[in-house]
């Protein structure tokens, strides 16, 4: 039966050995936030890896005990008989590189100066996170990780893994994914980045020195991004072109409104929900972060050193895959998880795909779908009687 | 044979009755800069309005003397032997009210108060601007227009004309339409508002006082509508995943890149595509005037009168239709053309719908596809005859 993750702890872990990075310089020491659920068994065999998206963190599952309201961000998929079981698996997630709840990045004090990186941190990659997160498993003795696992950018490092690391990756687990961002994906990117940069508090990236956020910028940017996320469908069906119903008067009462207000106010509820999402992410995301994490998405290309050829970049895999995407997501539209499993079939790798029917956008990763969940619980019995997990 | 129009004026009306506006308040005075082709024939039977979207103006066709590089916004559709053949038609152009290229709106002086509207320029809508127009028509002498056409927003006022004014509209040509914006389309438009509202510079819409103008804001804004305006196909064809080909290096020479630059600078040509439109549009359009116009398109709703009923709102219109579509415009699908060709068939009027397989998406309106412009052309051939132009 499903039960929560009940209350779990974050713990940070410092690598001292430099880590060399993607654009050829080198991070000296650095600290990762790392979270883990379920036990590690004695063959060490059971281990699974979960990479987190944009906006994501460590925390995959279960809840802090300051905060008891708030589930981790694949706390329905990940848990004691949930799809990714923690009564079976040993689960690690890691806070990437460059990102802001815990593991260094811009924030950070960089050490040779004793201010925050600002700007001067340096632009990690998907590659650069898997490399950092191959340390994560040096240091618990994992040799090779069951099934490393993940949505949308998440995806891109599992299957950044399975090139970069072959030896180490049972089984990867593409959701909602693409190969490689689309002109239209860089150019929604490219508009965030461009609302960040333009904001007159960014000060080219070393806000942190005038007490100030970029908060403007930033809260445009998620605005754009969550546009994204949603279906066309989903929006019509959640929002349609209702109005917001209620408008709070001086007194605190409310009234009930028909009629448009002309005015740029709030006037449709999908206004009202944009904004808040806006204003929400500009209290606890850091700028730098997500000019860094969404220029990683640009980057993320693992058939540019193959000459374009994605089946050549996949050639020597030698996981078995799970890709998985959803019909309504015009982000990473189903077409593009379908060019992974071209590929692996080119060289006859075993892969499994999925497309499921929800209507929820590139969000459905995220949500409970059951057939989606339980493909995946069915895909990770199959793992689970591999490894004897 | 097809020719250009050549060099063409325009010129400014005033009206001084006040216009009542949909929002309860009533517009003084105000001018509207029309600009004409053709002759109007004895009969004044062979008038076509043509009504402009978000950034266009009543520039339609032909050069100005003193910029003969830049032609009209549709001068590949209007002229001597083109689709809308000048030689057989009188076609009007005119800027709409708060727009900003001669007609009155929101950088015009308040004669109240002796400054520029600004903020206080009233939110006028589809319905204000078909008045408007309608007056345009009287000033003219034209009791009926053989044909009002508009893409996009344009075709929204085509059809507000068809439902406001039945008896002086003989067809009604509506292009890359719909009947009313998504909860997705006022997402788009919301978050380009909130890019200016949000701007330093925009101060609360005075910001001609400041001498400054919200460019930042405008920017960004005209970046997000870019991405609307075309596919996801066509931009992967035009830019791809390009890296910009050539640095300009300081001595004035270029130097040929191969590998990533790891910064926030233009990368990609997709990147550097938006940049240049988002800083040419921030140079020449009013923010004000992007605010209304967008909230003009929110707003736009002819069936809300009617319970939400599209084809009760269409019942009494007497206008025969044309209605085309294109199949990749996702800004204002097929679908949604679809829509308005079936609450027109509830009431068996006349309609012609064509939804043309070019790979432009949104903007291939603007565009010459062979198909579109056959088809537009043998429509008006069609109403040539039955109006002896």
């Amino acid at each position: 039966m499903e039960s929560s993750i009940g209350i779990v702890t974050p713990q940070s872990m410092h690598f001292a050995e430099p880590l060399p990075l993607q654009n050829g310089s080198t991070l000296a020491g650095y600290d990762l936030t790392v979270e883990t659920y379920g036990e590690l068994n004695a063959a060490r065999s059971n281990a699974v890896l979960v990479c987190h998206a944009l906006n994501a963190s460590h925390h995959v599952a279960g809840r802090y005990s300051d905060d008891p309201k708030t589930a981790g961000w694949w706390d329905n998929m990940v848990g004691p008989g949930k799809p990714l079981d923690t009564n079976r698996f040993f689960v690690i997630g890691v806070n990437n590189l460059g990102s802001c709840f815990g593991s260094t990045g811009p924030m950070s004090l960089d050490p040779t100066t004793g201010k925050p990186y600002g700007a001067s941190f340096p632009l990690v990659t998907v590659e650069d996170w898997v490399n950092a997160q191959a340390r994560v498993a040096d240091a618990f003795g994992i040799e090779r990780f069951a099934a490393v696992m993940g949505g949308s950018l998440g995806g891109m490092q599992a299957m950044a893994w399975s090139i970069m690391y072959p030896e180490r990756v049972g089984h990867c687990l593409v959701i909602a994914s693409t190969p490689k961002l689309s002109a239209q994906n860089i150019a929604f990117n490219e508009v965030a980045r461009s609302a960040i940069l333009s904001d007159p508090d960014f000060h080219g990236g070393d806000y942190y020195a005038h007490g100030v956020v970029p908060r403007r910028g930033l809260r445009v940017a998620r605005m754009i991004g969550h546009i994204t996320y949603l279906s066309d469908e989903d929006m019509a069906v959640k929002f349609g072109r209702s109005l917001q119903r209620a408008e709070a008067l001086a007194d605190g009462a409310a009234v009930e409104r028909d009629g448009y207000k002309f005015s740029f106010d709030v006037e449709f509820e999908v206004e009202s929900y944009l904004r808040y999402q806006g204003d929400k992410f500009a209290e606890y995301f850091d700028a730098n972060t997500y000019l860094l994490i969404t220029r990683a998405l640009d980057y993320f290309d693992p058939a540019r050193a193959y000459g374009g050829d994605l089946s050549r970049a996949l050639a020597h895999t030698t996981a078995k895959y799970l890709v998985v995407s959803f019909a309504t997501d015009w982000r990473f539209a189903p077409a593009r998880s379908r060019e992974i499993v071209k590929a692996l079939l080119d060289h006859r790798h075993q892969v499994s795909y999925a497309e499921i029917d929800a209507p929820h956008g590139h969000d459905a990763f995220l949500l409970t779908d059951p057939r989606y969940h339980n493909l995946v619980r069915a895909y990770y019995d199959r793992i689970a009687t591999e490894v004897g997990a």
